[in-house]
C-alpha cells in the first residue's frame, strides 16, 4: 500500500499477536509449574483446545480481511492481475501484500483443522507458522527494488525480527513447549509489530517534517532504534509475564484443595497438549 | 538443454516423486497411528522393504535415462568432453545436467543396497538424498553465468527447495520418521517439480510472445509465482494427506478383529522401520 | 569513543569476564566428576546461587559504568540525541556503544531476577547472554560506514567470535552444563577481550608509527594475528581449567570420608543446577 | 607454497587422513553391530585408545612437519615476521599455511592428552577437530585477495569441504559415534586431499600447457569436476567399509564361542568408549 496505514494496520496486528501469545504461554507455563495445588482447571485440554480454536479463527478473519483490504482498498487491483490494454503487471504490491495475508491465513486454516479434528499431527501448525513467517521475509526480500536507501534499510531489519521467528517456530516442533523459545517468538512478534509503526512513521510521517531517506546518520540512528524497539519488547513481555504468573499463582492457591479432589476425578485429562504430541 | 523439454522432464520427475512420497509416508503414518486396530497387515516391515526396492528400482532407471538423454540426445556431447580440434569444453551444460542424475542414481543405488543387504545402516538413504541435492544446488549456482537477469532469478528461486529440501533430509538422518519433516520434503519436492514446468513456460514459451527478461516488474511477479507454488503445494501434499488417511482409517476398520489376533501372531515383526533404527 | 581506551576498556572486560567464566565452570565441572568423594561442598546448590548473583551484580554494576562513561565522559553526547541547532543527530557512536551496554545490563538483571527468586525458567539466562552477544555483533555490522579498509576488517573479524557466542549461548538453552560449549563460550570471550586490545593498539597506536590502513599486506597479518589470539585463549582456558582440575581434585581427597558423610545428611540438596532445569 | 608440491603435500596428508578415518571407524561399527559374537577383542577399550593415540601423535608429527617445512623450506621465512629492512610484512603466505598447521596439531595435543590422562572431556577432541578445519576455511578465505578468477574459484570450492567438516565435526560434539556423520567427514577429508592434488594439477601443470585462468568455461568444468571428486570420494568411502565389515564379520564368526566366553570374562570393559562420555 505504501502508505502510513499500510504499515499501521499490520503492525496492530502483530502487536496483539504478539501480547496475547505472551499472556497464553504464560498461562499454560504458570499452570504446568503449580500442577500440585489444582492447575488442571485452568488449563485442561479441553479449554486449550478451545482457546486455539478461537485464535487460529480470529488470525484467519484478519487474513481475509488484509487481503480483501489490499484488494479492494483505494488503489488495490480489484484482482485484475494483468493489464492487457497497457501491457504490464498491475499492483503488484498489493499482490505481494495479499500473498503475505493468505499464508497467514493458511497457517490458521490449518490450525483450525488440527484443533477441531484428529487428522492431522500436531506439530503441524508450528511448521505453518514458520513457512508464513518465511514467506513474509521472502518476499520483502525481493520487494525492495530501486528504494532509496533508508527505506531498503528499515525494511531489512524487520527481516530479522521476520527470519528469527521462522527459525524459532521450526526449532519449536522439536521442541514444543518449551517455555523460553515461545516467549523469544512472542517477543519477536511484539518487535514486528512496533517496528511497522515506526516505518510507517519514518517513511510516511503523518505530520511533521519529512526524513532524509539517504542520510548515513539517519540510517545508523535507526539501526539503534532497532535495539531499542527489540529491549522494549522484552521489557513487554517479561511485565506481563511475571503479572500473569502472579495472578495464576495466586487464584490457584486460594482455591481449596477439597474442590480440587472433585476436579481431578471428573476432568482426567492429559495436563497439557504437549505431552500428547 | 536449455529447452521447453528441458525443463519439463526434470518437472514431471520431481513432482511424481513428490506426489509417490506424500502417499508412501502417509500411509505408513496413518497405519503407525492406527497401530491397535491391526495395521501391521498394511506397513509390515516386508511390505515396507519391497516397496522401497521397488521405488529405488524407479529412481534409479529414471536417472540413467536422465543421464542418456543428456548424453545422446540431440545436441548432446555423446561423451566427448573436450573438443581437442577448436580447444574448448564440450557442451558443458549438458555434463553438468548428467552429473545432476548420476548423484541422484547414486542415491538410488545405495537406497538399494541398504533395503536388499543388511550391509549399510539406515539412516545413509537421507545422507545420500542430502548429498544429491546439495550437488544439484551447488552445480545450478556455477550454472548461471552471464544469463539474463529473469533467467538467474528463476534459477536462483529454485534453490530455495532445492537447499531446503538438503537441510530437510540432513534433519531427517537425526529425526527419522518425523511426518513434519517428511511431508515438508514431499511439499518441496511438488514445488521444484512445478518450478521446472514454470521456468520452462517463462523462459521458453512454447506459444505466445516471449517474456521481457530485463523487466522488473516481471522479477516482481515471478518471486510472488514462487509463492503461491508453495502454497498449491501444500494443498496438494494435504488433500493427499487427507485422503490416505481417510482410506486407511476405514480399511482397517472393516477388517474383523478376530482375522487380526491371527495375522498378529502370524506377523510378528517390528511395526515401523524407523524402530529398528 | 573511537580511543585506545575506548577500545581497551571493553577489552578487559570481557578478558576478566573470560577468566571468571572458565574457572566457574572448571570448578562445577570437577566436583560433578568427582561427586563421589563429597564434592557437595564445593558446589551446593545454595553456593552455586550466591556466586552467580555476585557475578550478575558485578556485570549489572559495569554495564551501568558503562553506560555512564559513554554518556558522560569526555565527548559523550549527555543524553542529548538530537542537535536541534544544527539538526542532525549528535553522537551516535556514544549512543550505539551505550545500547551495547544497556543490553548487557538487561542480562545481568534478568539473571539476577532468575537467581534471587523462582519467577523465570533457568534457560533464560542464557537465552538473554545470547541476545546481548547478538545485539552487540548487530550494532558493529551497522558502525561501520565509511571507515576505511583495516578499520572496518579488524572489526568484522571481531565479528566471528560475537556472533560465535550468539550461536553457542543459544544452544546452551538445550544443552545447559555441556562443559565443551561452556569452554567454546569461554574461549570467545577471551577472544573478544585480547581482540578488543589488539584493535586499539592497531587503530591508535599509543606510541610507534601509525599502520597503513589501506595495505593488502597489512589485511593479511590481522587476519593470521586472529587466528594467533584464538590460538592463545585456548591456550589460557585449557590452563584454567587443567589448574583448577587438579586443585580441586586434590581439595577433595584430603577431606576425610566421615565428615563427609555428616555434610551430606546435612546439605541434602541436588547436586547442581542443570538437574533442576 | 604456491607450488605444485605446497598443494600434493596436504593433498596426500587429507588423503590418508580419510582413508586411515574411514578404515577406524567401519572396525568400530562393525565390531560394535557384531556385539553378540564377541566382538570386544577386536575394539576393546584399551585398544582403541591405543589406536587413537597412536593416531594423534603421527597427526602432532606430521604438523610439526608442516610447519617446519613451512618456515625453513626454500623461500621459507625462516621464523622471521616482519622485513624491517623494506618495512613489509615477510613470506605471509607461508606463515599462513604453518598458523594452519599449527591449528592441527593442537587438536593432535589435546586429542593425546584426552587419551593418555582422564583430565578432559571426550567430546573436546571433536570441538578441536572442528575448530582446526574452522581456522583453515577461515585463513583460506583472505588468502586470495587480487589472484586470478579461476585461482580464487578452486580455492573457494576447497572451502565447501573445509566448513562442511567443520560442521560435522560440530555436530559430533553433540552425537558422537554416529556413523553416518563419521562417513560423512571421512568423505569430505578425502575430497579435500583429491581436491588439493586437483588444484597443483590447474594452478602449477607439471607439464602440458597452462590453464587460461580466466575462462569462464574452464571455471564450469572445475565446478563440475569438484562434483566428480565428492563422487569418488563416497565410492572410495563406501568400498572401503564394506570390505572391512565383510573381514571384520568374518574374522568374528571363525572365532570359536567357547574362547569368547573368556575373553569376556577378563576385559569386562565397556564396549565403546562412546557409551563413556
Amino acid at each position: 500500500m505504501g502508505s502510513f496505514r499500510g504499515h499501521a494496520l499490520p503492525g496492530t496486528f502483530f502487536l496483539v499477536a504478539g501480547i496475547w501469545w505472551t499472556v497464553k504461554y504464560s498461562i499454560w507455563h504458570a499452570t504446568r509449574r503449580n500442577k500440585g495445588i489444582g492447575s488442571t482447571r485452568l488449563a485442561s485440554r479441553a479449554s486449550q483446545r478451545r482457546l486455539e480454536i478461537i485464535e487460529s479463527s480470529v488470525i484467519l478473519f484478519f487474513s481475509l480481511v488484509g487481503m480483501l483490504a489490499e484488494q479492494f482498498g483505494s488503489g488495490g487491483p480489484k484482482l485484475q492481475l494483468y493489464d492487457f490494454v497497457e501491457k504490464h503487471w498491475d499492483h503488484l504490491h498489493s499482490w505481494h501484500h495479499a500473498t503475505m495475508y493468505l499464508f497467514f491465513g493458511l497457517f490458521a486454516t490449518v490450525s483450525l483443522i488440527i484443533h477441531t479434528t484428529e487428522a492431522a499431527p500436531l506439530a503441524l501448525d508450528r511448521l505453518m507458522l514458520a513457512i508464513a513467517f518465511f514467506n513474509e521475509g521472502f518476499l520483502f526480500l525481493y520487494h525492495l527494488h530501486g528504494r532509496s536507501m533508508l527505506d531498503v534499510h528499515v525494511h531489512l531489519l524487520l527481516l530479522y525480527a521476520v527470519f528469527g521467528e521462522t527459525l524459532v517456530a521450526f526449532l519449536e516442533i522439536f521442541h514444543r513447549g518449551n517455555i523460553i523459545l515461545e516467549l523469544l517468538r512472542c517477543t519477536l512478534t511484539v518487535v514486528q509489530g512496533t517496528w511497522f509503526w515506526e516505518v510507517g512513521f519514518v517513511l510516511y510521517p503523518p505530520r511533521g517534517p519529512e526524513w532524509d531517506l539517504k542520510d548515513p546518520n539517519n540510517m545508523m540512528f535507526i539501526t539503534m532504534c532497532y535495539s531499542w524497539h527489540l529491549a522494549f519488547a522484552m521489557l513487554i513481555v517479561s511485565v506481563l509475564y511475571c503479572i500473569v504468573s502472579c495472578v495464576v499463582h495466586f487464584r490457584l492457591k486460594k482455591t481449596p484443595p477439597v474442590e480440587m479432589g472433585l476436579l481431578k476425578a471428573r476432568e482426567r485429562d492429559p495436563e497439557s497438549e504437549d505431552e500428547l504430541m
